[in-house]
This record gives structure tokens, sequence and C-alpha cells, in this order.
């Protein structure tokens, strides 16, 4: 046991909080005991339409949680409890969101959930309400919005804009990229489809050419997003774009904005027609409900819509709180995601939605969870003796179901299964083919999947048969709207941090990604020997 | 040992091959008993420039391929050379080009090779020359492309078509969209850009909705693939098109082709303007190269950049029938994936393309690869004792690197990593920031990543410490264009088929698909009870 004393932002107060390694807790051991349930019995007969009945808890914004296909039963479950209660996993949440310096390698608190409501005691940080902090920002941006729509900002010939840019790269592009795709439609079908959006990412120079092609640039506004002002990919972007600005006859300074670090060389420049504000305490990948996601969010789709967005996750924060594992879908599937990682040995995890809408969503989860869980030391920085995050990867349903679900139903690994499923699609267009519509297909696929994959089917031919026992979980909700893909969002998003909590892994910084970036600087500065000079020369840099 | 007589094609000849389990050749237990590499040590100095040297092999169209940061050395490749020889993968090879039933679960051959090039004897089935049946179908496309580009085939009202859209799902999806997606800019550089294409492929409405809502359908072409003619997802799509076409008025007979099987029903509908044809002998996985692809990216770029794509393909597939392992990339690249995959132990690998081309390409890899080789049972439907194919994921880089190479750098699995890189660029706008351009930051990421990846950094903050010993290889080319993508694909495609010979298993089947669709069918006709009836009135189905 080790007794933290940790910081709660400028009220210096103390928490008694442990942080132990996993393979520390009792309730672990206890865990890795508990007898092994075979869910192809389990989901059979009367049993299984009784566990599905059962085996189902409400989540925000009429979404369940569905687990009854997981390697779970009555004494797992009391296992995960006490694990989830030995853990501390609620006092370690408490302790985040009332501002405690939970990502302690950079000595800072961690409070994407402030950027959606407030679930605890007010966060002071550097003598600022936090809170109030990021509600200001959000109203900054909506005014802005607001401005654009109603044709008070315009570019410089007085006109309309029709489209907004989003530079920026990793968490300032994937999650509002996948986001925004999320609600496309959705707004389109709700009349609040403002204007399009477009996204630069990629440092290879074809992706902000074509992108550049593809928009009409005198009525375009491009967004800057980097929080230090110093991300390589996102300015040498921001330069591309400037110069096609410059190349069409035009003041880049009337054309794009920043979003930022206040303390960024980007957030009082001349170059922007606007800076609207994050700050230390949001990581790039959970900065969806910050500016980052807010500014092309809002400029897309309209202030209230975004606004919807916030609320859909602040309500699915607030389940996150419950310190029963049974009230609280995100700490269930964070226990359940480490029983089957380390005790039942499973090394990846596949995020099937079933639904074109979240066509990126699984993208921006495997950014969401390996960078933050993909490491090997705990938060002191001592090797753990036990993996920690899995690899992530899955594409919208039905087409996986005709691309790599091969291996999962038949591949020599398991690999266990987060769908994803909506009664209702986006628009209002379908076809009855067979005397079934479209979307009653693909609620069917997904339905049979969870069955398939569970009890699999015997067949005297190996080659067709199926063993079945390959676990799986359904979020189910009503549609993909605002509010329900705020509280998806959060659902994940709260699960990583549970499962970090578990592992004692610092799941908010990222220094793996540091040794690359530096190297590639040496390279491009000519500083390289052996076997780096020759792969440059190779490449011919 | 299994001696199995094996049909030639028509010819009824009898090759003299055995087909063992990977764990039965003595080969493969020398090779377990080899000792490690240490990559660390390897890369590192002047050891690491003579390696990147020295384990560097020419592939078809410019490209190399570099496995020097793979824990390889003289002894595992020697041991590798006797596996590739005990596993008669030459001979398999030849086997399945010259026409023999290596398909043997459906009894059927195996010829997407032949699709762009003869590599051996007439195969002649069903009392056709294969070779001839491919070349007339890309002929009779090309015909097609040429009319509708030059005017002569146009909509009702003797306008041009602009757009192609295809319908597929699966192989008939994923491949000829990658495709599509890698050629975009450069035939737009290279003006032999003709139409832009749009692919429609899940079951969800939302899918097709919002595509026929992107496209001018009075303009638009589009090509119906299935081989059967039967999948759900295609049919039900085809029907939304036609409803939409309807709607605008137009005869939807004048706007469709069909890409099918010449046994289809769809093969001689009046339904369609053409119907091009593939066969049996092709899987979905591999038909990028026959009329599945053919007819979208003839359309798309003109018939001479299909036709370039194939050479490339050709003279890729020529590589992969050299015996010795060293001029055979195809072959060493799959040798060195089992062995990470069945001695190392390494449950996954990442595919990662340093072009934004290629945005799509692992995605296709991965059905290519998971759906071939995700099977527990040998090509006699015998279980197998060992793992076989990997899960497969990737992105491209820069990309990835913000988003899950955390994991990849630190976590607490390796992950073997497949890098491409290339010399340059597609289009001709750049932009120099700190006296380098965007594509010299994009190969300094590259080669950084590889040598990071290899050999870590120590530091004694071990938050920051970097372990290393992590491999990969690396694929370099000139560019991607028709060509080099052709030969980039079939050098994974070869991988794949020599990783199934070893593993023994059928690479061509895909029979872990089937049980899904026969429960999704029960539910859609309200044949269900126990777990699935519950799921389904979940899903208010």
């Amino acid at each position: 046991m080790r007794l933290v004393k940790i910081r709660l932002n400028d009220k210096e107060e103390i928490a008694m909080i442990t942080w132990n390694n996993l393979d520390t807790l009792e309730s672990f051991k206890e865990l890795s005991k508990v007898g092994r349930v075979d869910i192809k019995e389990a989901m059979s007969g009367d049993n299984g339409a009784k566990r599905v009945k059962e085996y189902n808890i409400p989540m925000a914004e009429g979404f369940t949680y569905n687990f009854a296909a997981k390697q779970v039963d009555a004494d797992v479950l009391e296992a995960l409890a006490k694990l989830a209660k030995e853990a501390q996993l609620t006092e370690k949440f408490e302790a985040l969101y009332n501002g405690a310096v939970i990502n302690t390698g950079e000595n800072r608190l961690v409070l994407h959930q402030l950027t959606r409501g407030q679930l605890g005691d007010a966060v002071v940080a550097d003598g600022v309400d936090k809170r109030k902090f990021y509600v200001e920002q959000q109203e900054r941006i909506a005014e802005f919005a607001n401005k654009v729509h109603s044709g008070e900002i315009t570019n410089a010939a007085g006109e309309k804009f029709t489209t907004v840019v989003q530079i920026g790269i990793g968490g300032s592009d994937l999650g509002p990229r996948a986001m925004y795709l999320a609600l496309e439609n959705w707004a389109k079908k709700n009349n609040t489809f403002k204007m399009e959006a477009k996204f630069i990412s990629n440092v290879d120079p074809d992706d902000a050419a074509s992108v550049l092609a593809s928009v009409d640039v005198a009525h375009s506004i491009f967004i800057l997003v980097s929080k230090s002002g110093t991300t390589l990919e996102t300015l040498t972007n921001e330069s591309f774009v400037k110069d096609a600005l410059k190349n069409a006859g035009l003041d880049a300074s009337k054309h794009m904005i920043a979003v930022t670090s206040e303390t960024s060389p980007l957030a009082k420049s001349d170059d922007y027609l606007a800076a609207f504000f994050m700050d230390d305490y949001i990581g790039g990948r959970y900065s969806s409900t910050s500016a980052v996601g807010g500014a092309v969010l809002s400029l897309a789709f309209g202030p209230e819509v975004f606004a919807q967005f916030l609320d859909g996750a602040a309500a699915e924060d607030k389940l996150s709180k419950n310190a029963n594992i049974m009230e609280n879908p995100e700490m269930l599937d964070a226990l359940i995601g480490v029983y089957e990682r380390n005790v039942l040995g499973y090394p990846s995890t596949a995020v099937l939605p079933y639904s074109q809408a979240l066509s990126r969503f699984p993208a921006h989860l495997q950014q969401a969870d390996m960078e933050s869980n993909g490491k090997s030391v705990n938060r002191f920085g001592e090797p753990v003796d036990y993996v920690t995050g899995p690899v992530i990867f899955g594409e919208p349903g039905t087409n996986g179901q005709h691309s790599f679900y091969q291996l999962l139903h038949q591949g020599t690994d398991i690999v266990p299964l987060q769908f994803i499923g909506f009664k209702n699609n986006q628009l209002d267009t379908d076809v009855v083919i067979q005397d079934s519509t479209s979307q009653q297909k693909l609620c069917a696929n997904v339905a049979a999947q969870i069955v398939a994959f569970a009890c699999g089917k015997a067949d005297d031919n190996k080659n067709k048969n199926f063993e079945g026992g390959r676990p799986s979980s359904i979020i189910i909700g009503d549609q993909v709207n605002p509010a329900s893909l705020g509280a998806l969002l959060a659902h994940f998003e709260n699960k990583i941090m549970f499962q970090g909590f578990l592992w004692n892994v610092n799941s908010f910084d990222q220094e793996g990604v540091q040794l690359g970036k530096l190297l590639a600087k040496k390279v491009l500065a000519h500083e390289t020997d052996g076997a780096l000079k020759e792969l440059s020369d190779m490449l011919n840099i």
C-alpha cells in the first residue's frame, strides 16, 4: 500500500487515496481465482434470454449497456465490485473532478469533464475558476459562430463564409472529425446544418493540397488548433493554407481563427480574427468537448447543437460517479475490460458501431484508449508486471462483417467486442426489401452477431464449425444525435480513465510520442549517423 | 507428412505437394531454437548502418523492401530459407498459378494473379482459357469506359456522365475504394482524371442516402458489384439507388452496369446497360485487379491507368516466383511475419503508410489479411495447435504518430510494424518551413520512427524511457502511382498467400462470415427465441 497525498487544486486539500499496482490488490488475486463463465452455455436457451434482460444497465440519453454476452456471472461481478472498491475507483474519480493533480508526470489537473458540467467542488487553478473559464470560452465561440452564421462576420468582400476547415492533428483532428461526421446528416435532417467542415491533419503536403482544392477558399474560415502553438504538422499546414489564401489574393488574417492556450504565441497574434482558449488540464485526445471541438462543431452545426452534445456528455459523467458498479456503466465496462485483459488474457479489443455516422468513431477511440493506457510504467515511473492497454481497432457494421469478422469468428485468438447499435437511423429515407427496412436489417445483423459470437454453431465439417465463446457487449441507443453522441463519448472517456486507475498508470500524458519527434528533427538537421543516416539517404532526405 | 494429389485445372495433372501443419515441420522446430536477435544492439552504430544497406531487397516498380529493423540475422534467415523450402512455398505458388484447386473447401482454383499476367501454363477451367477471359473482360470494360468518356454512351438526355458510384461491400468496396483514393490526386495531377467515384457499401440506409445526396444522379453511372448477385446489402442498396433514380424521373437501366459472375441473375438482365464478369476463382478481397476494381477505376481514371496498375502487380507477382527468399520480398515478408507470430509470440501487426493517398490501404489489408488467414483449422478441416493470422490495423503517418503510437512505443505488448514510405508526394504543391519541405518532414518522420522503435532511448525517468526492441520493416518507393500501387497490392496479397501456405490454412474461403448472415435472416423472419429474441426486441426489430 502506498498512501499518496494529492494536492486538490488551489485549496491544498489532502485526499486519502492510495495508488497501488493492480497485482498487489487482494481483490484482483481473488478475481483471478473465480470460476470462468462459459458464455456459450450461459447465452443459450431460456438462461440466455434471462441474461439479456438482467445484464442490462441504463445509461444517459436513452442508452443501455448490455453485457449479457460477456464472460461474467454473479461471482465475477461480485469480485469486480470488490476490485472497484479496493482500487478506490470512485474516490479517484472524485479527486480528479475536484481538481487533484492526477496527471502527476506533467503536474497537471485533469479537467475535460469540467467542460461539460460541474461534477463536484469548484476547481480553482492558476487563480481561475476553471468551470467559469470553460463556459466563457464556449460562450465566446457561440457568439462568434452566431455572427458568422448571421453574416455579421464575413470575408473581406462582405460575403458569408460557407465552409470551415480545421487544421490540427491527433486529438485536434480525430475527435472533432469523428463528431462532425457523426452529426452531419443529423444536422441536415434537423435543419441545423450551417457550414460544411473539412479537416487538414497530415504533414503529407497532398493532404492540405487536396482539401484546399475541394473548398472555395474565398468563403472558407480556417481554425488553427494547437495547444502549445508549436505542433510542427499544424504550423506547416497553416503555412500551406496561408500561401493558398495569399495566392487567391486574400488576407489570411481575415480567414483564420486559433484555438490554443492563453500562453501560446498564437493567443494574441494579429494573424487571427479571434482566438479561443483551452489549457494544459485538457489532453488533446479528451478535447472534443473543449474549444478544440467547440469551434468547429459550433460553426458547422450552431452553438445549440454543441451545447446539446455537452449536455449528453455531462449526463453520462454523472453516472460515472456512482459507486455501485451496477449503476455505473463506465466503471463496469472498464472492470470487465481489465478482467478480459489481465485474467482472461485477450490482447486486443474491437469497437464495432452499427451506424455509418460513426465511421470514424473507432479511429478516435483508438487514440483515446491506446494513447492513454499504452504504458509500461505506473504513475510513479515503476515498471508494471502486467499488461495494460490493449490494441483497439474497428470499422462500422455491417461493413466489418464482410471484412475482418472472419478472424473474429474463427481465428485462433479471441478478440473481445464492443458493439454499438441504434434503433433508428438519422435520415428519413429507407427502403423495404424482403419485408424489412435497411435499418431493420442493420439491427438484425448486430443482434445476430452477438449470439453467433457467443454461442457459435457446431458442424461436423470443422471448416464450417463455430466454436463460439467469444465475448461481446452492446450499447443500444435510439439514434445518433448531439446528446447521445456526447453520452457515448463520455462513456468511453470515463471507461478509459477507470482502466487507467486500475492499471495504476497515468492515462493523461504521452511521453511515448517524444522520441520520434526528436529524431525526426535530427534527420531534418542532417545530424544523424548509423542506421538513421542510411534510412534518411534511402528516403532522399 | 501428408502427400496430396491436386488436380491442375482441366489437365488433370498431379503435383507432388505435401500440405503439412507448421508445427510438424523440422525446419520450424529448428527456427524456434535459433538465438534471438537484439535489434536494439543490431541497429546501433556502424552495424546498424550496415544492416540498413544489406537487409534491403529490390521489388518491382522501384520499391525496396528493407527489413534491417526486424529481429533477424544470418542464422534466422538461414532457418527461414529452410522453412520456405520444407514448406514448399515456391511449389505451392506454382501449383496455384498453374490452376490447382488450392481453395479446396470450395473446390475452386485461385486465379487473381491471372487477371494481371500469365505466370505459368495456360489455365483452362470450365473449358475456357481463364487468362483470355480476364483480358477479354478488361478490354470490354476499357471499350465501355472510353465510350462513356467520349460521350458515345450518355444519359437519356444525351449528356455525359460525370460521376461513377460503386455499390458493393467487403471486397467489392474496400479494395476498389482504397485504390481510388490512392490514385485520385495522381490522376488529377497527370490529367487522366475522368470521373469522380463514390462508394455505397453499408446496409445502414444513411450511407446510400448521404452518398446520393452528394452526387448529381442525372449524371451518375452506378456499378452494382456482386459475384453471386445475392449479397443482401448490395441488392438493398441497389433498390435504394433505383428508387432515387425513379424519383428523379430517370430510367435506372440507363444508369447502371453490373459486375458479376456469368451465372448470376444479374448477368443477362435488362436492368443494366452492360454486365462485366468475374468468376468463382477470384475471392472478393483479391478482386481489385479483376472487373470489380477494373470497372470503377477505368471509368474514374481511364483504362490505361488501370492497365498500368495491373502491370505493376504483374511485375511484383513475377518476383514472388523466386525460390531464393532474398530475391522474393513477399516470401521473406511472410516468413518474418510467421516467425514474429509463432516464435516470438506477437499477436497483432500495424500497417503504417506515410502517404495520405494510402489512407484506406490499411483497411483493405485488414480485410485481405484477417479474412484470409483468420482460421483455426487447416486445409483438411483439422484444428491447428498454433496461432494463425494476427489482428491487422493501421492509419497513415504522421497522423498515427499523434494517436496510437504511444502504445506502440511504450505499451506492454510488442506490435510488429510495417512501414511504407515514398520519396515524392503526388501533387506539386509543397511548402518550406524551418528549411525543409512537408514531404521531407514526412520522410524524416518515418525514418526516425524506425530507429526510435528499434533502439529506444534510456532515461532515468522511466516514464520518459524507451525500451526499444520493437521490430519494423519498411517498403520504400518513389511515388504512389498506378504501377507502384499495383506492385504494393501484389506484395501484400502474395505475402498473405505465403503465410496461408505456412500455416497450412485455406486462405481463400471465409466460412466464418456465414453464421451471422444466417441468424440475421432468422431475426428478420421473427424465427428466434432465447437471447436472440430478447436482443431483437431491445433493438425494436
